[in-house]
């Protein structure tokens, strides 16, 4: 039942049969299969090998897309779908070649239902953009990725970030969709009312699928009102224990943070090098709070001064303004970046646990240990009120062996996260990099369940094959 | 493919061989075949025909479900779970016999997670109960759907009710699940990081399902912090329409309502005859707010009253104390009793349809028109935040002209919602009554993915058949 069985890169011969049959779906100049185009949807964000696509294809209605899959399905060639590169487990690598549909030019904002919060956009539309277009009606797509995705990816990876500790992940936030089967099929899923009990949630099998499952062609995305009034807190502790447990208090006193964020030592260190930024060195706490009015904001604040004090907050600093606040946000989202500039030239690997909060101290504590032990240079970040840690782990390109040490880390943290009740992958998604702990995350009922449902939806495995549950089958 | 192929009643010679299998499983005082037994299991608190079960058991453990479904599956007997019967779309009724699980005696709350704002629970728990256990830790599980339901037919039924509007339907609060599926395997779904992004979604999948896809053994929920403030407040407008427009207006302003609830001026007159309730006659909003401290509350407050005054409302009582807001949400959920008595001796029939906010002012409106021309007598309620309303349309019993007109209410109140946007069930999920709406809502691709989904798990259809996607059949 693999999708090895089924699929492969296109010959040559088939590949002068593919060629003008897509050509004459999408017209000629929306198929490519130049070398340049093919390097440019090799590889994502992440450290796992490119691999080239044999063609690269432009879809630009849902028809399309329909008869690109009914095509590829009949001659059993792999489609991936491609938003906008920046995922961090190698979730749209294309490695076993084939058709990659990119969707950039999918991109429209096609409606904007500002009196229901919502909003119906295709997939090629990104994140940062239609959040600038819907910021005109006060209203903003919570989930945010620090890059900016393509909400296509962000559906497929059910991404997360910094804001989901109020407003929940992507999953939590898409109301409906219309989704291209691997037969060519067009499904529709969900509706636009928020309360649907009406069978079986199509809607968020698809959200996380990672294009394996379908490819979608249009999310109706719930939205949320910008707050009208809203404050940075800056924390720094002496320990990062300490400021894991003010993140439990802050939580169960009701306050409801919009982020919260801990980085360690070395995460500030790192930070403090980027322009116009100086913060006091040690583990902290980055937090953001909005509120209906300035009233009950100043009250709420006061809380978290009071429950940080009480855990020795070396360093408070609140009531941060909008323009100190856009730079500290700029700053964290431009984080990714800053570390690769301080670390130049090296190979990296990403890690993306993620535990009940009760368990992110222990998690924290391990993660320094486990990096210590197998002496493993990098940072420790973390969307602490989620429990959700990520460390990046650098070392020179050549080096096997301390890239083996990384992965060592890796399969570490996995397996805390998991004693620890937690998850092997809090918002990257599964892609190449997460296959081999599904089996020890999931047991061997749930995830012959996932390749039965793989297989029910895409019996030739023509979707983003090799991806999610390519490993660790047990028939 | 149909259920109706694989499975049937027992007959009396199969249930000479099945009575003393089940009683070998589970013991002989937990198998029941008497009359009494089989009626307390053969309706809900719909209006839907009862029908009995062969067999009614009663399991202790997890491994008893597993043996009982790996018995019924190859015998292709047909099995229900039952919690605490009262849905209200027939979604229990065992209308293919065989045997109904009652699980009121795997009722404990395994494992309080307080600091985790979790529970882990097993589902034969009741609601009510459980959070009476969890307030002691400040906490509580926030789907309301009135009734004392158990946890076991919340999440097979996706219930929710008047808290949905801030704290999301029981779907949106559940973190793992452990299932028995229809051959016996048991399999863990999700985990208790409140991110996960490992693969396919199978929590949700199972969520809202009724029990046709696998039985629920195990849950664990999100819990809120109960909030430490909070305030009722009752407006009174001269039209439901004005009484709709408030409701856009808190919510676009940032505000979270914990419960935002219309009720037309025939409503209010009947809860106006419960003890110690006098409202101002008229449509109206019960609503709540809860803050973390008193002085945000307050500020939350006067926002509220100036959109009310804005829309002209007439009766405007805020900042109603605890004993006053308890008495008022005891008589909300006391509604559909106080509502019984009131048409003493009436059938009934329940509607359930949810459309995007935007468009409820329109839906209720229709409502009254739908229900004023085909000369039905009832109320019209709804959970205006969610855009979820309920109509309850009384008859004589034996008036089957009357009843065939309550009948077309529904038909055109879904039809109604559908065309705006919205689903035939909120809240009450498919069970028997919304199955020949499923088509219109989903349309043939994914009702017919829905059926394969089913057919995957449960291949010889013995899971609470006849329900969700029995008609509609489309292959």
């Amino acid at each position: 039942m693999s999708s090895r069985l089924h699929v492969r890169s296109i010959s040559g011969e088939k590949l002068e049969a593919t060629l003008p049959a897509l050509q004459a779906i999408v017209t000629p100049a929306r198929v490519s299969a130049t070398q340049a185009d093919r390097a440019l949807h090799a590889r994502d964000q992440s450290s796992h090998p490119d691999h080239l696509p044999d063609l690269v294809v432009w879809p630009q209605t849902t028809a399309e897309v329909s008869a690109l899959l009914r095509y590829a399905n009949e001659a059993r060639l792999p489609v991936t779908a491609w938003g906008a590169g920046s995922s961090l487990e190698g979730n749209p690598i294309p490695v076993y070649g084939g058709i990659v549909l990119n969707f950039q030019q999918m991109n429209q904002i096609l409606k904007i239902h500002d009196t229901d919060f919502q909003v119906t956009v295709q997939p090629g539309v990104l994140y940062k953009d239609m959040n600038q277009v819907l910021a005109q009606y006060g209203l903003f797509f919570a989930p945010d990725p620090g890059a900016n995705a393509s909400i296509g990816g962000m559906v497929a990876n059910n991404a997360a970030g910094i804001r989901t500790v109020k407003y929940g992940a992507t999953r939590d936030n898409v109301l409906a969709l219309e989704v291209v089967l691997a037969n060519g099929e067009i499904m529709r899923t969900g509706s636009r009312s928020v309360k649907q009990s009406a069978g079986y949630d199509l809607t968020h099998l698809l959200v996380g699928s990672e294009g394996t499952l379908g490819i979608v062609t249009e999310a109706t995305l719930k939205l949320a009102p910008l707050p009208e009034h809203f404050s940075a807190v800056i924390a720094t502790f002496a320990t990062v224990e300490a400021a894991a447990e003010v993140v439990f208090n802050i939580m169960g006193a009701g306050l409801e943070p919009t982020a919260l964020e801990l980085l360690n030592t070395t995460a500030i260190t790192i930070l403090n090098t980027a322009e116009g930024i100086e913060l006091a060195v040690g583990p902290s706490l980055f937090m953001e709070f909005g509120g209906a009015s300035e009233v009950s904001l100043t009250e709420e604040l006061s809380m978290v001064e009071a429950i940080c004090r009480d855990y020795g907050c070396q360093h408070y600093r609140a009531g941060v303004g909008r323009e100190a606040r856009n730079q500290l946000w700029h700053a964290r989202h431009r984080f990714f970046e800053t570390t690769l500039r301080y670390y130049p030239g090296q190979a990296y690997l990403l890690t993306d646990v993620a535990v009940p909060i009760s368990q992110f101290p222990i998690l924290v504590a391990s993660a320094n240990e486990i990096m210590t032990e197998l002496e493993c240079k990098g940072t420790i970040i973390g969307h602490a009120g989620d429990g959700n840690l990520h460390t990046a782990i650098f070392f020179p390109p050549a080096d096997n062996e301390a890239r083996a040490r990384a992965g060592r880390v890796n399969d570490h943290l996995v397996e805390r996260a998991l004693a620890l009740g937690g998850t092997c992958t809090g918002e990257h998604g599964v892609g190449l990099g997460k296959q081999k702990y599904m089996l020890a995350e999931h047991g061997p009922v749930a995830l012959n369940v996932m390749r039965q449902l793989k297989a029910t939806l895409d019996p030739n495995g023509i979707l983003n094959p090799g991806k999610v549950i390519a490993l660790n089958v047990e028939r």
